[in-house]
């Protein structure tokens, strides 16, 4: 893709996430997204066949983004808290960030749209940690559960924390991030 | 309120719960709620002024049944452990009974209704929890935290472990719900 492209592309991702993040999916139409996005409505279905295509390509490319950062700097080889606490505090740091692609995440999870995506492409990603988890637990050094439950106890709580809107006398500093890491990593040690 | 209006009013609140977790809140017009409650679009605007009313109301009606459902057989007097099992449990019987409930307050907290909402009823309902988790704090049986980050470590985690569409591989059994709440558990003690 040309420069002046990926321009409009990330134009178009960016006004997506902060349109319907503020108005909510249905009332943000591909007219309304184009418009904030400063590209013609043309532009929009160039890339997407339409607004259902356009909603869950970014809520897809959002999970790429944050799976992506989570794993940045991971070592299989590090003792588990080392690696655990790499990607925890990567994950926390994705969610402070881009309070926004987390709400867009939630909003789109508990909505209609979620039945119709197949996302196995972030879930791939993250292969290095859940056997690098499964492993932890064969040598009982963390608890062996559904890495749904250690998602439960560990990573979604993130999501509460790093959002400023429904956390509004929460100050997530640098002594309670650190408590935070404590707490999720009391849930799944042995 | 005659028998015959909390019927409908029930057959209301179920119609825009159900509609609004089917096809989302915009798309959820008071007509088409009017339709599934087999109730005439007049009779919701004797109850709600609009349909921003209507979706707020039912938001913080859905919170007040839960608080109400989380404190049953709470006893302030009993040791902290005891406490804590017997609301987290209730917690998630009632995240499990009520998915489409729980659905609904995550698409509303992650949406811009959210922002329009003051909600210190059920906050209200709350403070004994609040109050023996303090009591329990300074006592240095528990960690000492903000109430945000005690909620995100034990609670939270309900909304994604009860949530059949999301957790698809994610079996609940008896054995499951146990070690869900050591966790939780093992976060927060001290």
């Amino acid at each position: 893709m040309r420069l002046r492209d990926e321009k409009k592309k990330e134009a178009i991702f960016d006004a997506t996430i902060a349109l319907v993040n503020e108005i909510g999916f249905a009332e943000a139409s591909t007219a309304k997204i184009a418009k904030a996005a400063n590209v013609s409505p043309a532009t929009i279905y160039i890339y997407y066949k339409d607004k259902q295509d356009l909603l869950t390509s970014i809520y897809i490319e959002v999970k790429k983004r944050k799976s992506s950062a989570t794993m940045e700097g991971f070592e299989a080889s590090a003792p588990i808290k080392e690696t655990f606490q790499k990607v925890w505090h990567n994950s926390f740091r994705f969610a402070s960030t881009y309070q926004g692609y987390i709400q867009y995440i939630e909003q789109f999870a508990n909505s209609p749209y979620y039945d119709l995506v197949e996302d196995t492409q972030s879930d791939d990603m993250f292969k290095p940690v859940r056997s690098a988890l499964a492993e932890a637990a064969r040598q009982k050094l963390i608890r062996k559960v559904d890495f749904d439950m250690f998602v439960a106890f560990t990573f979604y709580p993130l999501a509460m924390l790093s959002n400023t809107r429904t956390t509004k006398n929460l100050r997530m500093t640098p002594k309670n991030i650190e408590t935070a890491f404590e707490m999720a990593w009391a849930a799944i040690k042995l």
